[in-house]
């Protein structure tokens, strides 16, 4: 079980509706083969994995029904196995059929990150190395993958353009270099905003460092180079002005090298294969 | 290569303006490392596969740079290989880096599901059935996903609650029967609504017919209980009053049990596998 | 009375916001003369008619006071008399003086609607002939005004452009004919969208029918015709390998033509007068 | 002919927009049908009456094709007969067709109220006295419909609770009376803001007049009583210290009686009968 | 303390959750390290001032919990004094920290404004002349800073461009002449809207009152010179046919003049310096 | 001048839009005054200060007329003065008028930020000490006004609760001290998100430093306590096992103080002063 918390921000409230909304369109044609009145349902997981999503449930519901009531049975970021009962709701039946669809789509989605990531991160136990996503997220989804990628164990990476720099080979040639591309960033950007550079060769990697990067993503290295490119890293970076810390992170690793990077001494791995080659968390609502 | 077009509606124009603040969020920090001025990418494919949603892109890239042209070299619906050059892009560079990634995250997952859909497409071919997607989609991309079924040559199911009435199980159980939510459900519709039964019983599917279902979609049966079952419905069918037409589906089939249910005589296959279970097509961006 | 239920979806509970806001604008300058805390009213009305839109109501005042109640004395698509009281109000006084025109606006030109519906539908009585609307509504109340016709006796026709194809005269000209139109259109719909041809002649008509179209709206058909016409149309239907059912509808049909229309087989006739002829239900609110 | 102008504010681009995603809802199923490149169409009358709306085609048409152009052959406020063209379109036949209903919707609602205003207009010419609209408008619409009472040669009243207070029956009472009422609305009131108070017996009258009211409202008066009253309340309002001004305004006054009331001295008589009593002008669109 | 009341309106309602949002972001990051469950806080003014804007948090801060509550000890338009308590706080932690700033942000611009107009209007004191605003206000804010100068004691001006007309310079050059722009203006107005001229000159006003101007704004003209000139002004009014008010205001004066102005004769003083010199009110939040 | 840039996000586009309406409502009054036909404008200054919001000025004209054209006589960020022109527009006379105020009030509100900023940073000049705002910022204008104090040469803070966590008193208290706050914080934070803490005390700015914090904001500590403090917590800093640098910030600084509090040792002097005490720049537009 993961520490993840979700703010239902006025934002999420508002795509919550658009989602409903979506499936709704002008009304459930079904609607009239359904009894008035309150009616009681349950999820249950068909599948093994990691539930996430079920904290959007509540305001959901309360959507179409403002007096539906959801009680969570396993929390997000909680280990789920076949046959496990969710959770219990209880609504006007018109409510629950209209939201069920939405609802399961949502937390199928995000349940299946939860549980790719959680396999990942299960690979990288005791190296004291951190899995962390990417940028690459369903559109509308972004703020909700990454929580799913927190509920599975991983860090988030930046949240979007606007966080952090990430300074890429097309930056750095048109700048005129790595120090003068950090220096131009640095200087319209937050401060509490980290520069990162993505860096394809060692003589990059060691360039944003010496030019007082945050952090260096370093793309596509094979591991024996890491092993040796890391630690003149640290040092380098102990040896700045600002200060020694430097954020080194891997990308481009194939799942079954996982434990090869690791033990690299990188700081994160980034990965977006929870999001873009994960498959959805099989679950189903049955009404009691 | 498919036949779908896709109608840049003011929902989905309201909707890729959303994606692309969703990354932006208050401005792109990179940006003062990029040149002034007009410049040159192009998208090429790291693998095989359908491409799909080429055609949202020159809306995409005009909502940041209305002087955004883009050039697309292969149509939605298409095969493509690795190495392909997908499109070229002319725009100012800050739009171009600003719009890179929602752009490439929308059509990798589009391209994705089509290329999963081809695959399963492919198996069907010759039999006369059709592959037929299901309400399983994103939230916020639904008919960008049913248009990625069709652009891999499947045919859509109904696209929300509202076009055609689907009753289950519960609908039934609650109506007093078949016969009784049909009724109920016809009464409301529009006249040129269809009314599709779940069955999952054999008595189930006949009492649909002979209540004058439009469509059952037969779930979890076997093959052979199928061979036996479909022409018995159609003959059913056929009696009726309001004429002969039945539209039989199959749902909850493995992929490897697509022929056998072909050969059983039925209209359709329905399955969210190319939602639910595909990974993105593997697409990059490079500057010219 | 009639079983018509309106679901308030989320893109309705937006226009209701919307509508109310409208009338507000910056602020009701009358507010300072009302009394501070709850008052009661009730609405009565001022001639006879089909009561519609009642259900709005409750979700409408609670927008401005969330404590807001509304007892409705009347049901959507009930019959209503001059002098009749339709509800209760209670909420505060600003509240109810704010919501109060833009509520009866609402429930005034729908209940118009369906009044004018049931006296069409009256004349129609024992035909089995059932009266269907149009697409012409107006722009923001395409839900609303479908569901008063509904309230007011009759069947809803496509609810947009989105949930059946109707191939009209340019259509058939353009793809080289009703056969190629047909089939154009159906690879690229959803599978249970029907798809309807507009006839202007026999001709076309029989082409329609024979290419397999789910419905033939047979416009500006004298009755003498239509009577020949229609069973015609029947016979070959029930001829076709799909299945012998089609829809046969009349349009540009004359209110006092009704009777004779109904007389000639058709299924539905169709018309926008009570769209786009007809008044508002005189209604009032007066405070208790 | 009107000088009537219609801001295209971007709260009405919106609800523009808005409108075409109403009848196009998730894409127009037809449109497979339709060929690729531009195509021309134009509109014709059908009916008599004043065109009003089609100030708003240009920009309706470009949201769904940038490159639409409308050639208006008759202006808003301008009087059509049968058979008139009207205008020209020149668009994507996909674009004209989707537009298509939307436009002619509202052009055809805006129209007949335009028209209906214009009958009663008409039968004023030559008293001095203007026809004026009320608050009783089809939610969402009330900037247009007003626009079209407007083109109709009516004048408008108020256009919403925020630009002009008017004191009715039960503000009086509850404030103890005319004169605190007006006290306490002026008070918090803009100080252009005019406070109109609507009378029901000659005493209230007099008293709105010496209370400083700008306007009375003299609701369902017979036109002898108001003959005898008007002059009585003019020359209250001469003696008034803050001037003489007060705009006498007749209401509830049936279509055949306007030239009885247009005698007694008032300004103004105001009515939503060509709101909520007219029928669509009918118009129709025919491709080239 | 004011007799201002401000009208929840739903866009007031959207444009509170949009602030919230804009603080939000993605979520509050320092939120892990806050406790579950509800807690207590507390506001408290630092400064001395006029407190505005608290009947806006109930709302606010019951989007992000809705069983939020807020207790007023101070209305708006009251005085305050440093160390005062004004309001009493109890939500979730999370709530309280996430809405503090933008709450905080709100209260205190709008206290600043309310503040400063009530010191302005304190050296009105008893002259019988009233301060109004202008349409000088933070975009977005506009009736939020109308209501906070209520509070403080001022009047408003017109709310917008829709609900008076103002011909300035041009608009007279343009026309022809204060007649005809007075002419045209209100031959497309709704009948209460009132038309002020800008004049800067005597011959300007001299000619606004003759042509019927409802007020004349006189900029920048000198005490000495209006002493002259008002009475003139008000006597040509009351020849006029259509009676005698004329509201007279001068704008363009120096907080040290106003008491010489005041005793000009003239109506109102505008000014826009209470929103654009103002300094926001000292306040700040207590957990208890 | 500055190196600011501003990015036309989607977001900032739709406020914008929102803004031109808040002023313009149902339309503006005075049009009909107005000639048909483009005429021209220019912006002139009335003071000395920094200009800031130009670039914002074509959007927003052409929302209102497409053909619309603005050209910036001066750069965001550029110092001008008095009777200096800062613009030249073209576009309908109706267009410009409507959307003057708007346009004004937003680059008069943002350059008088612009102004106070760099009047404060011109005091800090050649002390190395950056002048950073803070979230006090106008609700809907966080991103400009941001962008404006760095138009004034001044530094951002962070832009919302989501790009960095600020730890205060309660966070501390609540989570049992600044080691546990910054631990729970940081574990479900983007791995580039700063934690900062918010010292009152000595003893807990040097536990916040020893606990790994990236920034330290010391409040109202005096100039002398700071000149002893500063260089033990960067002593501090250094022997981190993650690195020596940490952010010192000043807060609680009297304009006066700025000098003495620079010399101190600190980076960063953090005040609201320019957003919370600044007076708009005057500007005018004038016809050509």
């Amino acid at each position: 079980m993961s520490d993840a918390s979700l703010p239902l921000t006025p934002a999420l409230q508002h795509q919550l509706r658009d989602w409903l909304q979506e499936d709704l369109g002008r009304g459930d044609l079904s609607a009239p083969a359904l009894p008035p009145g309150r009616c009681r349902a349950h999820w249950i997981s068909k599948a093994s994995g990691v539930f996430c999503g079920g904290s959007l449930l509540d305001f959901l519901f309360r959507v179409l029904d403002p007096a539906a009531s959801v009680q969570l049975l396993v929390a997000d970021g909680e280990q789920v196995s076949p046959g496990q009962r969710l959770l219990n709701l209880e609504a006007e039946a018109a409510a629950l059929v209209a939201a069920e669809r939405t609802a399961l789509n949502l937390v199928m989605r995000l349940s299946g990150i939860a549980s790719a990531t959680a396999r990942l991160v299960a690979d990288l136990e005791g190296s004291g190395v951190q899995l962390a996503d990417t940028r690459k997220t369903t559109p509308g989804l972004r703020v909700l993958e990454k929580y799913a990628v927190r509920c599975g164990g991983g860090v988030n990476h930046r949240l979007g353009l606007d966080d952090a720099a990430m300074l890429k080979e097309n930056h750095l040639a048109w700048s005129g270099g790595v120090e003068a591309a950090i220096k131009a960033v640095r200087a319209a950007s937050p401060w509490p905003a980290q520069v990162i550079v993505e860096a394809e060769t060692e003589a990059d990697a060691i360039a944003a460092v010496a030019a007082g990067a945050n952090g260096v993503l370093l793309d596509e290295f094979r591991p024996e180079a890491l092993s040796d490119l890391v630690p003149r890293l640290r040092q380098l970076a102990m040896q700045r002005s600002q200060g020694g810390a430097v954020v080194l992170e891997a990308s481009g690793v194939q799942p079954s090298e996982l434990q090869a990077y690791a033990a690299t001494g990188i700081d994160l791995i980034s990965t977006s294969a929870p999001v873009t080659r994960s498959a959805w968390l099989d679950l189903s609502m049955r009404f009691s």
